[in-house]
């Protein structure tokens, strides 16, 4: 056989390009169509006139099957593709001007600029840099660090789990699927008996991927059809918002002092109150008592319901664990936790413990949005748990976490006392430390970024109260040797 | 010490009552607070009380706890927990109605019937029933065998990945991460153009948690505040129905025929249209060539775009694959793809391969819904598809369909010629059979499932228009022997 394609002119694309199946395939139907390739003309083997074009066998093949299915070419098995004889030409639809173009379909929420900065909250400060100015000091409150993660403990549990599903495989996807599976609920249910004070069966856990989906899932679930007025602690954490937003809440802003959400300032109107009572992100403050007793008692007037992000509630540094807010009203609170904090957020895995009423529609509606957690990292999670190596971890964390926290609060007194005052904390992964009242903390963050250290002002999570001036020194990544060295720039950076 | 918790009066809870710590909680506040146990009084280790009660130590803390939190104990370190003063009373806050319960803060869309339904999709015959009638032999459509996936191969994939992100954690939650991880998305884009015939760059792919993630995704971002007009096939799936119905679109049923989705019969203001081109769901035609035309013709005419369900296209038993969709048109298609059914749905993995000017809104969606897939499944899929172990599973899984389906087939003509007649498709996990007109397929079923098999009835998946009597003969999970003894079992119901 001769080699006519090489008698016609095809452009070879240029090498690596995106489209250069395109631009064969182009040029391919062009030349049977003006019929400089004619019917009953065999195409050269894909890999041969892939290797000749410069491109994958994979894309001539697409190519072929394009012009195949276009009905300008048919296979025959065994021998190749060879050109067909033109069809029936139907006349072509009367053209009309496009009514909109595809784009027009997108629910523009996603593109407004507060949603999309809202969902950047994890960004480095040094993402949009170039990778050489990237951040070398990590003090992002809520981020881990994996290379102090029981590894290799948590790969065993996984293996054997694998190797326990391959031998009885879950059913598929059965009512119950969609809550998470049994082994991991009971295995929740027992650990925040003991670390959150929080009395539960199984039953009353629902598994999600991480503490987004929780939100997400309840904002789902919780924002009806008739207007639902949502409160966020202001400043708060931003991602929830966003997700209570996008299901169409109402959200107003909830002012935060030492005690934590200011139960008063509510509008009476409020159907759910989000919060961290534990430890207020990010200024870090615990709900008191009597706030708790007030918040309880306002949703027990006003018919509302109170989500308590519980988001790093394993790490207390004083006696013992303060009972969560779901422990004393298990109607009306919905407790989010997660194993981002306490094992790796990589994994995805958290939960809701949720008041049976609104079990049944949060299950359905889990079942909508992803049927249920990825299995094998359920199962895992549970072995890791059951074996008593969450605990283990979780009180070797908290004393690592516990000489940082020192360390930085000593700094903090003893040389930075005039100019940044830490909110009192006992719970965490972070202190945050207010400036003098008209301090730039924005400039503060900026001029640490230029020194390779990831540090947050207070402002990025302001809602629609102007933030105080402020940083947010997170120690769950930078270690002591790495604290002291943030340390020394800011001095630098404030003496200017 | 004496032990004077017994010289009270406290109730011993049922053995393994669920209240049982709030029992025991009930008891010692009111004997607190009536002066039964007096300021000071210690109470006995929890774990000596909670023998005493019957239950583990870890509830007696938590009823400590509890009394601890709300100021009726005190708790010293290293010697345990007493009665404390009590608290100056603060006036109890003045009564009033509660204006709505908890609950009627639910949205009631996940409390419908027709949606709990259709989530109830997968749901087994049997499981409403006592798990002695449960069924065994499992024709539903689009379920897998366990039993013949490499576990093996996967679990070495899986601890050979997770020691590799022990040593480079990806990045936390940056931008790209809500995509999903390059090395699985770049692994996609390869796989499926061979598969497929798509050509697509890893940054036209975003990870979801299995298809109906994607479908949750899609409806989030494509349905908007206007109203949205989505066209389901009908017959179809109806769990995709409903993640449209959740996000507020306006649901047109568009008729299916022998070609597929009748094109024809679209609402000219129709903004999406979903549809399985390459094996219909559940009838299992291919959209015909000039079908494919007419709806991309639509679809520019009309502004609108085309979510095309690639549930089992790796399944095709004819001669290699046909172009997907989205091969036809990247400007339009949104291609969605699973590894529930060429690999495990426990993993809840699956992708979309979206246009770019969609991707934004789309990853910025995904970030709200839970960040990203889950790590170590992304990169233990990831690897398993680069070491080929994909294509060779099936390649195998193709073979063994391939033996089962031409079983199916060949009993069905030879046996039950008159009573069904199957639908031709060419790809797939499951052969749809039409019976006689006015046969009672729900019967049949019902029939069925009183012997153990478990078959899905046509009327599973009809949307608005009533479906045509008809059986789902899936053989993901039925081998030729089980598939032998159903149809066995099959034809001495027809003949009853």
């Amino acid at each position: 056989m001769t080699e006519p394609l090489f008698e016609i002119e095809i452009d070879k694309p240029a090498k690596g390009a995106r489209d250069a199946g395109d631009a064969i395939y182009r040029q391919l139907k062009a030349a049977i169509l003006d019929g400089r390739l004619p019917v009953g003309f065999q195409l050269p083997p894909s890999r041969r006139s892939g290797s000749v074009f410069g491109v994958s066998r994979n894309t001539m093949v697409a190519v072929y099957e394009r012009l195949w299915h276009e009905g300008d070419v048919v296979l025959r098995r065994g021998s190749g593709a060879y050109v067909a004889e033109p069809p029936p030409r139907t006349p072509p639809p009367p053209e009309s001007p496009e009514p909109s173009p595809p784009y027009a379909r997108l629910n523009t929420f996603w593109l407004r600029h507060e949603v999309k900065s809202a969902l950047g909250f994890w960004r480095l400060a040094g993402d949009d840099a170039p990778a050489a100015a990237r951040g070398e000091i990590d003090l992002r409150p809520a981020v881990v660090d994996q290379g102090l993660f029981p590894n290799e403990a948590f790969r065993r549990a996984m293996a054997q789990q694998l190797r326990r599903l391959e031998r009885a495989p879950a059913r598929l996807r059965s009512p119950e699927g969609g809550q998470g599976s049994h082994f991991l609920r009971a295995a929740i249910a027992r650990q925040i008996a003991v670390t959150r004070a929080i009395a539960c069966r199984p039953e009353e856990v629902i598994v999600t991927a991480g503490a987004q989906q929780a939100f997400d899932l309840l904002a789902r679930t919780l924002v009806g059809a008739q207007e639902t007025v949502v409160a966020v602690e202001d400043p708060g954490y931003p991602p929830m918002r966003v997700a209570f937003a996008a299901a169409g809440a109402r959200l107003v802003s909830a002012p935060v002092d030492a005690d934590g959400l200011i139960v008063e300032a509510l509008p009476a109107d409020t159907n759910v109150i989000c919060l961290c009572p534990s430890h207020q992100f990010p200024l870090g403050a615990a709900l008191s008592p009597e706030r708790r007793e007030a918040l309880i008692a306002f949703a027990r007037r006003h018919g509302a319901v109170i989500v308590e992000d519980d988001y790093d509630g394993e790490f207390r540094y004083d006696d013992g664990p303060l009972a969560a807010l779901r422990a004393q009203d298990a109607e009306r609170v919905f407790h989010v936790g997660t194993f981002s904090k306490c094992m790796l957020p990589g994994l995805r895995l958290g939960f809701v413990v949720v008041p049976l009423w609104a079990r049944a529609a949060l299950v359905t509606a889990k079942n909508c949005l992803d049927w249920h957690a990825s299995t094998p990292v359920q199962a895992g999670v549970a072995a890791f748990i059951e074996e008593g190596q969450l605990t283990r971890h979780v009180r070797r964390m908290r004393s690592i976490y516990g000489r940082r926290r020192a360390l930085l609060l000593a700094r903090l007194r003893d040389e930075f006392g005039d100019a940044l005052a830490p909110i009192p904390s006992t719970y965490g992964m972070h202190i945050t430390a207010e400036l003098s009242p008209g301090a730039d903390a924005e400039a503060i963050a900026s001029a640490l970024a230029r020194d390779n250290v990831n540090i947050h002002s207070l402002a990025r999570y302001a809602f629609e109260r102007p933030a105080s001036p402020g940083l947010v020194f997170g120690y769950g990544v930078a270690d002591e040797a790495a604290l002291d060295r943030a340390l020394n720039l800011l001095r630098k950076v404030l003496n200017g």
